[in-house]
């Protein structure tokens, strides 16, 4: 198949910053029209690599002009216009202007925003979740999503309200992570109504009535729950625990970043189940 | 002591954003200037406390006009006039201006850049070092020395050309850490000629002829060593380690940000020396 097998309007070479669809696209680095549209953006060719081999192909696909030709990117390209999606040749300050990147990966694909209610996750399917109560910082939320993926962990159940893991720093972080992990957003009532409804363990760090993180009774499916970065999880959350675990902190600060917390109990709770 | 014992000039109260004063410490957000000023700005009334429990005093407070009085601030402000600095009450939009962030924090201090000599570390004083090989992102370099001060770490030691250490993104990211932690530059050639002048094992993660990293034989003085968020360590490097150490990886991606990966490393060699 060659480019003049395509209808001609799948294919388009775009210049202009003022261009309307540059600045829709540009839209989506802004959390309001962004969740409006419904759609989101990830660049780089690994990461819509990691999204096709989920079965997830991008809507559009905004490339630079003259990039080098890649089997990769053919592929992607073949796949876009066969469901029906566009394919945007830009310059770079076109890309730039999209992605609010200097030096900006060569693509970058504009995908529908996930369904992210609770009855997508089938809590049996993996041993641990994540679980964020108002995590602030989209980079924390993308590294919790990368965690996720290396711990084998199912997805992140996002509690009150968090950071947009479908903006541009989110997905960033994540390195393809949004692709291959749950995305969840409920209302801590709500999950916590699903939770009891089945099998799970609650656990947070938590320094009220807890045990050493080392060698816990962690038991799968585990659900690790962290809080805000700046007020940590509030009382109640922890109290709904089964287990509250401490960790051992030598320094002044007697905190973690979020994202870092998550990351060293999610470890210690697969070594846990594997062993 | 009142308002009126200190000279006239060691408080200023600064409205207009053009002024010359706020041009200067808006500079410090700009990694080049910061570097030629040898300064750097510190934000909020907690890491100005941290600072002032390790004995540093800014050489400049900045503080918002009508804040709410604080001891602690009150204490501090005391010490910076009887050290010979300078406070200046500033707008918010000023405040806004010099710390670029909206609903910045009421206080910020400009401390004087550490030395970052390999001289400074005295190598026996902590069980963990984190060592960091051309680290791009100041938020990931702050999460380390954050996590440092956590694991009861001596510091980070940056290889290459790292992030600045200094930057406004790094100094929030550690929380502090920043004035807890040894903080040190320095070429590997010199690092490793100084690291084999005495005792140390240097450790990373790393796929070639590695040992599981739960359960591997770490000693005191342990030197941690992490690479590029993209490329991770040079092959050299990772040769010229005393122990490598996998870390298992389920999913997709088979990466961790690096900051998470010295974090899960750092937790689990502080378990083993203390066990």
């Amino acid at each position: 198949m060659t480019f003049s097998d395509y209808p001609a309007d799948a294919r388009r070479t775009i210049t202009g910053l003022s261009n309307p669809t540059v600045k829709s696209l540009r839209a989506l680095r802004d959390t309001r029209l962004r969740k409006r549209e419904g759609r989101f953006l990830a660049e780089g060719l690994r990461l819509l690599t990691d999204a096709r081999e989920s079965g997830l192909i991008p809507q559009t696909l905004v490339m630079a002009e003259r990039r080098d030709p890649h089997p990769l990117l053919t592929a992607l390209e073949a796949d876009i216009l066969a469901t029906g999606g566009e394919i945007l040749e830009v310059s770079e300050a076109v890309l730039e202007k999209i992605t609010g990147k200097e030096n900006p990966q060569a693509v970058a694909g504009i995908f529908a925003e996930f369904d992210t209610a609770l009855s997508r996750i089938d809590r049996e399917s993996a041993p641990i979740w994540l679980v964020a109560q108002a995590l602030r910082d989209p980079g924390n939320l993308g590294t919790m999503l990368r965690t996720g993926d290396a711990v084998g962990a199912g997805g992140v159940i996002l509690i009150d309200d968090c950071a947009d893991p479908f903006s541009v720093e989110a997905v960033r972080a994540s390195m393809g992570a949004i692709f291959t992990q749950k995305v969840v957003r409920a209302r801590w009532d709500e999950f916590l109504t699903w939770l009891r409804a089945g099998t799970g363990q609650l656990v947070a760090a938590s320094l009220r009535d807890a045990v050493p993180y080392r060698g816990a009774p962690y038991q799968a499916p585990c659900f690790l729950m962290v809080g805000n970065e700046s007020r940590g999880l509030p009382e109640e959350y922890e109290r709904a625990c089964d287990l509250r675990v401490t960790m051992p902190m030598r320094g002044r600060a007697d905190s973690l970043n979020a994202a870092v917390a998550a990351a060293v109990l999610a470890y210690e709770v697969l070594a846990a189940l594997e062993s």
